[in-house]
């Protein structure tokens, strides 16, 4: 660390891949989104943008949020755990969709009786939304 | 698996240590309270108590939120995300603290100017909640 402005990374704990566990909450809404990860990059780079920043752990690279799909989650504020290993980002979903299924959330299984019960709309079929759907 | 009520549990991706992440989300305030682990008989026992039952990774137990402090959560609604990696809970909030720190909410601290500053207030003292205060 060589700057002020780096302080804040080394109140984290960073999990032993570099990691930390970020989620994305609706300021508006209150909705829980999405959780996923970021590393040091990852958070330096939020917070320079003002938009999530992710660290893809299947493409082991930097995901930049929206950047294919359009739906950017504009950065409000970032909370920090009592235990330094969570994230919380409160954000601004444009397009309203967070999902990757094209749902507003990725928490769209309710469990009910004993098995996952699909309880909300898919909003845009992702077909449309990526050149490469990802089903 | 030998029952059916049990195949909620295969639909999940459980790490490794055979670990989910669970979020406990204020069904009222829609705050986001806390973030723990489950394994699978955290989970059922949860499902059957109707209450958050946690895996605690320091103590390697079954962690019964608020067995010492009274701050349960009772549960309403659990969700799983498009991975099937973390679980969402919706809770209430005995006692309006879910942290160690006697805060509402473990997320009590928000990046401002490149350093984290607490800003919700204690709303009880740790000592006067736990017999062996985790300071």
């Amino acid at each position: 660390m060589n700057s002020k402005e780096n302080n804040y990374l080394q109140d984290i704990k960073w999990d032993e891949q570099g990691l930390v566990t970020a989620i994305a909450q609706d300021i508006s809404s209150k909705s829980v989104l999405m959780v996923a990860w970021m590393n040091r990059e990852a958070l330096e780079l939020t917070v320079n943008e003002q938009r999530a920043i992710y660290w893809s752990r299947s493409r082991q690279k930097i995901w930049r949020k929206g950047e294919e799909s359009g739906h950017v989650q504009k950065l409000h504020n970032i909370y920090l755990d009592c235990d330094g290993d969570v994230l919380l980002l409160e954000v601004e979903q444009i397009g309203g969709i967070a999902c990757h299924t094209g749902r507003k959330s990725c928490f769209f299984r309710e469990l009910k009786d004993g098995h996952w019960d699909t309880v909300t709309p898919v909003l845009k079929d992702p077909d449309q939304i990526y050149k490469n759907p990802k089903k």
